[in-house]
């Protein structure tokens, strides 16, 4: 098994099917009522290191290392000698020292994982590097799929939104093209990569729903909303925002994913969110079980 | 047992009992110095979701469920995708699909513990909701003046202050007219709610001290301290503080309480606050084992 | 043994050798691949209660204490009831009633862990408190001299930076006078507190560096940078500041210490921070098993 995930592509696919397998098998140990902590990771001590506001994802992770009895320290990087501009270097050294299994890493930077994982012995989880990658999340959303459609191979995913800025959008094309789907990225020009590789590109997200198994809404950083390079949002929700009308032109089978939070009535209507189609709740539930599998791989658990 | 406690009228008599009668078995059990943790509620999960700040009832809670064995994670809602506009029902899908076997809530809007309830199926605790209640609070004063008085049912209870945005006098005077309390509610006139139900009120606190078991001080909101419905802060002091000449006048056996954190000088004075006749320190120390009991009785554990 | 640490000079040298020999068992049971946790603690409550963000400090008392089992609530002052007016004799009440076995306290203010420690039956150890002291550092560096040289007594320590404002620099001073160092004081005239104690004091660091065992570079804080006491970033870096050519003038067998988090580039040079006399990393990885033996020692662990 490898040591880091830094991004999808350190997962060949015999690795990142382990990592599905053993997310259903901890799901499976930890789902019931009776057993929900199995102490696989006692004594292991895993730090989540924020430069960046998460809770969802910082959640996530810290339920999965609790769950095999990690301890668990949260290091939000504002306020800490970090804006006193410690280096990342220094920091990654003073984890280590303070004995950190796994570092949890979410950074504004491109890249920050791998520069940590050049000074700690530890593992590193990149949880969502800048506009990068955000490999776990692209894990979960693949244990989704396969969860409902029953494989990955073949697969047609439509991924629909701003592709250029998004590290979720990014990993999830990575690891899909290592595990056999056939991914199409679907958004205005201006939010579309012009280099990417291992995906179709389309501009008409009407002509795509037909043929599409998996629909991945991207979501809106409304923050850009204002950017030239960014449709009013009126325009955005017309022309990109999956609705009703939308959903009822997809085959019988097909879903809708959503990596959450959801600006509910510009990237996804209501009635979708809410539909038997959207898989967004177990999204989050298989996150903690994705995550839970990324600890116990990398940490070696037995 | 019922399943969620969102405000003190959620509890019935027996409910309400057997709260108090778990809380006060609990801390014999964990108050010695040998056997501080029971594995009760091992492998379940709490979740401090916090709108608002309040350190000191988030620490109440997250020591509670440590002691019972309960892993806790804390969110604070300030910064976290509930910034980015993220509904109160997508955070309560979350933490659920998380696996929270119990949300303990702090909100600004009345009301929102009750939302939540309709979203998840794990156990809600309100910690404090707008102006509507804290029935926790409500619970450790009931357990205080229990312990200190012998029993709730008959006792003359008054409750002096700013009544009308205070969430600890609502849930005081729910819950102990159900335990056979008799609550009067002392204040401005224009601090009291006009229609209060199963209190008397008076605007008078000299005239009531005599036959007063209990006197509960409420918190000067100091924010408030400026609104045109508020009187000066001297004039307050003067009319509705609690100081040694008024703690004087009440029964020997009357205790005075304090949800916390004191204003000293202002609603209550230095000298009844170190008094014997305080009870400030023990209302956090029972705070601690009723909601070890109140997360033992809705989680079901044995 | 002693029931608080508040201070370096709360120790005497029996009470210091014996933490720090503590630290070293401690260390050599956890330090392994298998055993790293151990049950000593088991439900104590550490509350780590800091008025000052230090995420470093924290992050190593939290560790410390959870390695030993013990369960850790972490209490940032800011934005908390304390923020609301509560004074520290409320906030000690209250931790104490809520079952704190040990606060361990960040303060601004000098001789704040002196007051705690008048109002809580429980341990305190000081984590930093305004300018005055912080002891479990100069531990942690004594611990780390004597791993590196194999004794205090007769090391010429040298400290080297803004002693005047720096609580690590007192706290050294006095513990190693304790276990028998020799401490020289070294910086600019205006930055040496003029009655200082059991040290030398030199504004000369080229002319004590050749009889050195240990250099300890205090770092700048730079928002006193521009104060009319402190020179200029470039004087202060050229007179003060520790550089290769410096750092060969060191005796063969002398180190380097930080207590970071560095400034590198002012007070330390990259070449200097990375060199195998560095001790910061060590430093770091000390702290953990010296701030163990005090939680250990101070709750009577067994």
């Amino acid at each position: 098994m490898i040591r880091h995930l830094r991004e999808a592509g350190d997962l060949d696919a015999a690795d990142a099917t382990l990592i599905l397998d053993t997310a259903r098998e901890l799901a499976r140990l930890t789902g019931g009522r009776e057993v929900k902590k199995l102490p696989t990771l006692r004594g292991r001590t895993v730090v989540n290191l924020f430069y960046e506001d998460s809770t969802r994802t910082r959640i996530s992770f810290e339920a999965a290392a609790k769950r095999l009895s990690a301890d668990v320290i949260n290091f939000s990087a504002k306020g800490s000698s970090v804006s006193k501009g410690e280096s990342l270097k220094d920091t990654a050294l003073t984890l280590q020292a303070m004995g950190a299994d796994a570092v949890v890493i979410r950074h504004g930077a491109s890249g920050a994982p791998h520069r940590l994982a050049n000074w700690v012995d530890g593992s590193v989880v990149n949880a969502g590097d800048g506009t990068h990658e955000h490999p776990t999340q692209a894990l979960l959303d693949a244990f989704t799929m396969r969860e409902r459609l029953g494989r990955l191979a073949g697969l047609n995913v439509t991924i629909v939104g701003d592709v250029l800025h998004s590290r979720v959008a990014r990993s999830n094309v990575v690891l899909l093209a290592t595990l056999g789907a056939k991914v199409t990225v679907v958004g205005p020009p201006t939010l579309i990569p012009p280099d990417i590789a291992s995906a179709a590109v389309s501009y008409d997200l009407d002509a795509v729903l037909p043929a599409s198994d998996v629909v991945m809404m991207l979501r809106v950083q409304t923050e850009r909303m204002n950017a030239s390079y960014f449709p009013s949002a009126r325009e955005y929700s017309r022309r990109y925002g999956m609705d009703g009308a939308r959903m009822r032109r997809l085959p019988e089978h097909a879903i809708v994913m959503h990596p959450g939070p959801m600006n509910r009535g510009m990237e996804i209507s209501p009635e979708v969110a809410d539909s038997p189609r959207s898989t967004i709740v177990e999204q989050v539930a298989n996150g903690v079980s994705v995550r839970m599998a990324v600890l116990y791989l990398l940490l070696g658990g037995k």
